[in-house]
């Protein structure tokens, strides 16, 4: 075996780390162990990134503990943060230990700040100038600085006290004559991040200004690291998965629907399924409320789920059109007035198609049969009478929730859709049985 | 106003397009309209990407013919095909007239591609360089080609008959010494996209690779563009945001939803509700089927739209779950029956809780009143052991129909928590009232 690692270590010599690390991570978990063991640190490095949780935590358990410190020392600091935050407490702290001082030092300040906050997910290697230098002297430093650095697209610049200035994409350096100065690349337009902003915000900047990395600095103006555009993809794809799983009406599950131990899954989704469920005990209560109605007319009863379902539907369409707009920034709290007139006039429309349906529904089958009776006409009105009310008020409440969740601080994606269904099948029930006294009173009731 | 022009155009020179582009968006279209006359054309083209599609296309009604024209000459292809897409046929015929014989033979090829195919998103701005050619010769030439090129992040190197060879990060170009050839730069490791590809799949790449731009090669392997990872970012967005609108009840809006007409707004949500209406109205089907029991048993209907909503609730939870793992590649189609399992084990745990609880709630009110009459004990142990079943079913269903949708070519989130709310109703409707026969039988039925 020897010969053949000495055989794979010169083929994989002149590959670059980055473009390896893709091709690897299908390799089973054994065959990398001894990839990293023979090839460069920094393939390991770029690699370890790259791999699922599960892999990870199997790969260092693979390696000495010589060969898993060295790793982790050269791991970048973004992806080391990611991983020993993934980690049990205890575990955390033993891989700390394996790290450098220095980078100790590093990781211990990155896991410091608040989780999914950009500095959990920032890197700190960037090449940063200074304004004074010539073209050709900044190219020099960074072709001496730059081979680890993560990012060579944005070149930073910094003044003697390391505060932030502007930041440059290396193309201008490219393009520029090499005794021109660095300060006449600047534009002084430099959109930056706070390491304790959250990651949302970050994604939100991104998407604004399509650049491929931001920086990060401190309150004062230090640049400390940047945050890179590959990061934000997986942010973008990490809040969508939290926004969808909490309008299923679940919690957010925070790790692989695949992977996940199933005590965990049970919890997360317990505990709305309880919340729903004691919010839709209220349907029994109102029912019970209506009970003389049903016993009277039995006939109502049979509409009850059709008609309060309607109005959950609606209710959900609306809130997730919502959620999704509010989460892309499509509008902002101040106009609200705008979405609730939109679901005015949408609600009223979808009611009455729905209306008219049901009516129709119901006088069909009345003409072939009296299934539902000898004051079926009047039935219809009611069934149909309260489908406009209860989708046009199913519409309003599932639109303004999110909203008003919003404006108290909570997180939109909790009015879920089934949330919103439980909410409407209570008011529902109300709006249909007190359309069913309006029109049957005096005959059925 | 002459004199401001003048002004201004000497204040905006120093900044780069791109840099200004994203602060211009906020000014009012006519102030932008000003500003594109009397800037340079680069910064217009630049800035015309950003605009939300309304200002777009009030911004050239306010320019005269010969300035629109040379602005939508001047456009990345990538945003102007986005452009064009958007208008009426009429309208697009207009814009393509107004390009050069040249930029309308571009843009014609690439709106012939498939919507949301690779074609449609990629730029022609890029920069390819000969294999056998020096570091410095390769640098020269971007130098002297670059300045108007989307991006300078990876620089191609094709062979003489433009076939792709492969693509290499400029950092290496940076860092290499200047007489190294570029074939010594190469790692022959090249992740390509076919312009057919549709976008889904070039975002599963992008999400593979963490690369800043992808390249795009024909059938021959002759390279015919880019896609850049700003536009990814927007097709994540995008992807998201159809499967989250899926999920919640409606067809995907495809156009802001502050923005969309009222009338298309129906008719995208109104489809679904009907079709869900129609699904639902077998709920007042199986109710006159179960009619005599609700005679003979009032007391059973006030549980109605409790048990079954909870299944819904199950089951919208288990579908969100399973459509997001599946839209992220977590499992492929294969692995149903781990899904299964998984949903098994999960939902029954689920149908447990929500049925002790159940349990308990009747149990408890009986205690101190008769609400529920005489023979509560039996109708407590019907409403929880039902839980148990309807959840159970929920889950399953919720988990297996996105598969069943995805082996039968249609798309998962079809099977949105309406969705399966709906068909979860309907058969909780059957179990409820098998389940009452079961322990009522002969008491109250």
């Amino acid at each position: 075996a020897r010969k053949d690692l000495t055989g794979l270590r010169k083929y994989l010599e002149p590959w670059l780390p980055t473009d390896l690390a893709p091709i690897l991570v299908e390799l089973p978990v054994e065959d990398l162990a001894s990839i990293f063991r023979c090839a460069g640190r920094s393939l390991g490095a770029a690699t370890f990134g790259y791999l699922p949780l599960v892999s990870q935590k199997k790969l260092l358990r693979l390696l000495s503990q010589e060969q898993a410190a060295a790793l982790l020392n050269e791991l970048p600091s973004d992806d080391r943060t990611a991983f020993i935050d993934s980690l049990p407490l205890d575990v955390a702290m033993q891989m700390l230990s394996l790290l450098s001082p220095e980078e100790r030092k590093v990781a211990q300040a990155l896991l410091a700040y608040p989780e999914s906050s950009v500095g959990r997910m920032m890197t700190l290697d960037f090449i940063a100038v200074r304004p004074e230098w010539s073209v050709a002297e900044a190219l020099d430093y960074i072709r001496e600085n730059g081979y680890d650095r993560e990012t060579l697209n944005v070149i930073y610049v910094i003044d003697e006290q390391g505060r932030l200035i502007d930041d440059v994409r290396v193309r201008r350096f490219l393009l520029a004559a090499p005794d021109r100065k660095v300060s006449d690349l600047m534009d002084g337009n430099v959109p930056h991040l706070a390491a304790t902003d959250d990651r949302a915000h970050a994604l939100d900047l991104f998407r604004k200004y399509d650049r491929i990395a931001l920086p990060v600095a401190d309150d004062g103006g230090k640049l400390i690291g940047i945050v890179t555009v590959d990061d934000i993809l997986d942010v973008a794809d990490a809040e969508a998965t939290e926004d969808i799983q909490k309008l299923g009406g679940s919690e957010a599950l925070d790790e692989p629907y695949i992977t996940i131990a199933l005590g965990r899954m049970v919890k997360k989704r317990a505990s709305w399924l309880i919340v729903l469920f004691l919010g839709e005990m209220l349907t029994a209560t109102a029912m019970t409320f209506f009970q003389g109605e049903i016993e009277k007319a039995v006939v109502l009863a049979l509409f009850v789920p059709l008609v309060i379902s309607s109005g959950g539907n609606a209710g959900s369409q609306a809130a997730t059109l919502v959620i999704r707009a509010m989460a892309l920034g499509e509008f902002t709290l101040g106009q609200w007035w705008r979405v609730m007139r939109r679901e005015l006039a949408v609600g009223l429309a979808l009611g009455l198609i729905l209306g008219a349906v049901g009516f129709l529904r119901i006088a069909a089958w009345s003409m072939f049969s009296d299934v539902y009776g000898p004051h079926w006409l009047l039935v219809a009105e009611t069934v149909g009478v309260s489908l406009v009310g209860i989708v046009l008020w199913g519409s309003l409440t599932g639109s303004m929730l999110p909203l008003i969740l919003k404006r108290l601080g909570f997180d939109p994606a909790t009015s879920s859709a089934p949330f919103v269904a439980t909410l409407v099948d209570v008011t529902g029930l109300v709006i249909y049985f007190g359309v069913a006294y309006a029109f049957l009173s005096g005959v059925l009731l």
